[in-house]
């Protein structure tokens, strides 16, 4: 009988048994078509693949992620995801869609089209998550439907207003999911609902939203299993009790890994959710089982009938392996084409300007001066108590907390205190808004850095010490269209042009992760503290992230939901 | 907080955890809402329900099934189901497709849409299974199309064709399947595949299906869970090994029961899918597992995500039970609306002349005489060697013998032997076919009877001993357009009139209850030796069925798949 490729002598991952059976795999027009015992006595190959006793496992999949995380391209984003195994990802273009709405997503999709990965888009539904910021793009019901009728979206991306949706019948993040409801009943609908419990919880899951894949507890977890949602474990909610709990409780079908937002250099340094994986067994998960979360529930989270086995006629994606702890792929095949050896060379032909014209020119923002980090107070002068943004490491949460600063002749003297300034510029050309904070705790000391890698908005976002030294990396990120630059003492310290919408490069994600470390070193070098100061950075403009922070609109109080201003109003 | 309806103190099942919990469940728009804790405090409900400690559990689904098998309309069959706490199903209409095609199927539906129960339905996929009978109806690739198009369709139904899959690759039933995977990859595909192991079972799955409900061993069904497929248990493939690798391994997800087959009797006396669940917990199984097989599973095989568990956002379909023994409903609740209580006088409405006016008139035969049961043989006068189908008591198997019969005058003398005749009529009106055969073993031993109700074909099958009361039963038959009559001596002993298509009535299923069990006593007085002398009879035509049948087409050697002439050629 015809193959078109024999793997023999395997230990095959059963995902229906939970465990590895040796034998051979048949593949026959890019799916499997048998797997057991019988080899070359039946089959006439047109390849022979020496298995010599490995692992084959199935091509990992990770059903929620973005891409725009990693700063880079689909396409450079499939290369990192092959070598690490992943060969189906479930992207949600948030960033893009904030940068240029539906346009945006659709780019990202065209440009994933030719990536050796399968990406199946999610609709970002919240776009943005807040009427307290100036995105670039709106995602609304009618964006919603035009993407809908092409039949190639895969879900509705994670409702991150839960609060609405619990609070106010009629607001956006209601509407949008009354429309689904009626007009798409079957939909997948992925759910952000951090903390929820009894009634709160039941009223999301009852509105249509299926999966949480926020920080988990195990009364958290229970619950949400209980009322028939299904959990997405990222890295963060990996604690020792999470990870006993999914060990021993008869949960396997309810959960999955992803890994939501890699950096770049964790991208090259430690993988995709292969790193998962193999920190779950670390954690002391059998492999059996956090293959089992990493291909086959998810899959079936996402009605991916065509793949997440080793099984007949699944798509033949599949990754081999010399062991079951390092989760480093000997080779990754796609639809039963090798894809990635680990011991042959790999170079990465990355082509640039595959996005439209517009798509490198969408910061419309004349270069600065320092006069636009001076802070003009409609008060008299004197001594105010003034809102500061306070920055903890390890953590996004910010905090307000209220000083005592000078006005003189209409100006906030910041330069005088020990405050740093924080300031964002809308760029997208629509209003020209630009808001101004104080901001201390573990942040820069000295120096500046500027960055329209700012979620979710992506203005410009500005902070330092310095206003020569905030003009010059606020200029730099303007003139390379978009990106992240570190400065002290009027030279820069570290630079990574974003120029695609301001928050992706077309580099390669090896390149990109240097210059990454390259930031990060450079912030920490002026006293920033924090694990990773680009993501402390980049939540600043977080409207939707607690509890104080800035967008173009001015200062925000996230709890009461708010813009306050900068002076306290005795 | 508004409900519609608020269950108080009931013991609900959990799916995701397959266990009872004590709780309150709020109902909203035909959905559950909210399970847990809180009752009259948080909700305003329309109506309370008090569970008084009672069980509830999601309404029953059942997979696999022919409504025909239950000689009922949809009506009179959903009627059967709520009682049972049966509200979802997926009937495949294989029987009314083969006697009037596509229409068939569509008036099936049509007459589905206002039951109580859901009904979703299979595509036949297998009419007329053979070339070697005429059917009333056939469906190929075009009629396939059309009834996908309507989106209505859940599934194809059963490939019964499994040899052709395999050997025949230019076969029809392979026709179908590479048109479905090519246009509609996604389409669910049931099978019908048994004791197939290894290479052919692998290429089954390859070619699209996905289960299997045919008779279970443990190596078949280890077999076919490894490959991926999902296991419809019927109640003959439970045995009590069977049973017990179904109570002891890891394979709750893999398997759903079914009913495929179940006569009027046995639904009014034993109950339907919930026979089915009382059996198993009779037989060792947790009744939280054997409650998942009968709800969840069948739910998820057939991806109806809007079903399936009691938990927030799902149709509100539920049962209320006093005890997990009897599985006897105490209240049956659809969509949030009570409608069946045990407590309370239930009438049937049926209403009769539902189906087009050509459907009461599909059996286009003349009234028969005795000269219809001669049977003409072109040979010399003598004694001749002649097949003879043996029938066997317990079993549908059917045995060809050889055996002398005298020749005279051109006619074949089967009243003077020992075996009785079998006779059958092409009733279409299409090409006036008939056939002859001699019969022994465990059928009638005098007497006669004759049908329409014979699987696939339904054309008119006749059995006797008496060519006059072969000519009455017959008669009676043609006469009520369809139907079942058994006839001693001149005198009509037991009479079942199925006017629609010729295998329908549209009487109430208690009183085509009792009928049947008149049929079938009639036949076991007349000699028949079989525990169901009516599925025996009527499968004597089928020529998938081992190993001796006949059809309007002649005898029917089903191992060799081709007809063969009455006498044996020296």
């Amino acid at each position: 009988m015809r193959a078109d490729k024999l793997i023999l002598q395997v230990q095959v991952y059963n995902s229906f048994y939970k465990r590895f059976e040796t034998g051979n795999v048949a593949v026959l027009n890019g799916q499997f078509m048998y797997i057991g015992s019988r080899g070359l006595d039946t089959f006439h190959a047109d390849e022979i693949v020496e298995g010599g006793g490995r692992y084959m496992i199935p091509g990992l999949i990770d059903i929620h992620l973005h891409i725009e995380s990693s700063m880079v391209t689909p396409a450079a984003f499939s290369d990192g995801l092959i070598r690490n195994g992943v060969t189906t990802i479930v992207p949600e273009p948030h960033e893009m869609a904030n940068v240029f709405g539906l346009e945006g997503i659709q780019k990202m999709m065209e440009a994933s089209r030719e990536c050796t990965a399968d990406m199946f888009y999610a609709i970002p539904s919240s776009v943005p998550a807040t009427p307290m910021e100036t995105s670039g793009g709106e995602i609304d019901i009618p964006e919603i439907d035009q993407l809908l009728q092409t039949g190639e979206m895969i879900c509705l991306g994670e409702i991150m207003n839960y609060v609405d949706v619990i609070r106010d019948p009629d607001s956006k993040t209601n509407r949008i999911l009354n429309h689904v409801r009626k007009h798409y009943p079957d939909l997948i609908i992925e759910g952000h609902t951090p903390k929820l419990l009894d009634l709160d919880l039941h009223r999301l899951i009852y509105a249509g939203i299926g999966s949480d894949h926020t920080h988990q507890s195990i009364e958290g977890m229970t619950a949400r299993i209980a009322a028939g949602m299904f959990i997405e474990i990222q890295e963060k909610s990996m604690t020792p009790e999470v990870m006993d709990y999914l060990i021993h409780e008869d949960v396997a079908q309810h959960f999955c890994f992803v890994t939501d937002d890699v950096m770049p250099d964790s991208f090259v340094e430690r993988g995709h959710i292969n790193h998962i994986v193999r920190k779950a067994v670390e954690m002391g998960m059998k492999p059996e089982h956090a293959i089992y979360a990493a291909t086959f529930t998810p899959a079936r989270r996402m009605r991916m009938n065509d793949r997440g086995s080793i099984s007949p006629g699944k798509i033949a994606d599949f990754v081999l392996l010399s062991d079951l702890q390092s989760f480093e792929p000997d080779q990754v095949y796609k639809s039963g084409v090798k894809v990635f050896d680990r011991y042959e060379e790999h170079t990465s032909k990355l082509a640039s300007g595959h996005f439209p014209q517009h798509f490198y020119h969408s910061v419309q923002l004349p270069l600065l001066e320092e006069t636009d980090f001076k802070v003009h107070i409609d008060e008299e002068d004197g001594v105010h108590d003034c809102r500061v943004m306070i920055v903890k490491d390890g953590s996004t949460f910010t905090e307000e907390q209220i000083a005592p600063a000078v006005v003189r002749d209409g100006l906030l003297q910041w330069e005088e205190g020990e405050y740093g300034l924080i300031a964002t510029f809308e760029r997208y050309g629509k209003n020209g808004n630009r808001a101004y904070g104080l901001i201390g705790g573990d942040t820069l000391k000295r120096g500046a850095v500027a960055t329209t890698y700012s979620h979710d908005n992506h203005n410009l976002l500005v902070v330092g010490h310095h206003p020569q030294d905030m003009v010059l990396a606020a200029n730099t990120v303007i003139a390379g269209q978009g990106g992240f630059c570190v400065v002290h003492e009027g030279k820069i310290l570290a630079h990574l042009s974003l120029p695609v919408g301001g928050i992706l490069t077309e580099e390669p994600l090896d390149i990109v992760a240097v210059k990454v470390k390259e930031l990060r070193s450079a912030m920490l070098s002026l006293g920033y503290r924090h694990y990773n100061p680009i993501m402390s950075l980049s939540t600043h403009s977080l409207p939707v992230s607690p509890a104080f922070k800035i967008t173009d609109h001015g200062l925000i109080d996230v709890n009461a939901g708010r813009v306050v201003p900068l002076l306290v109003k005795k």
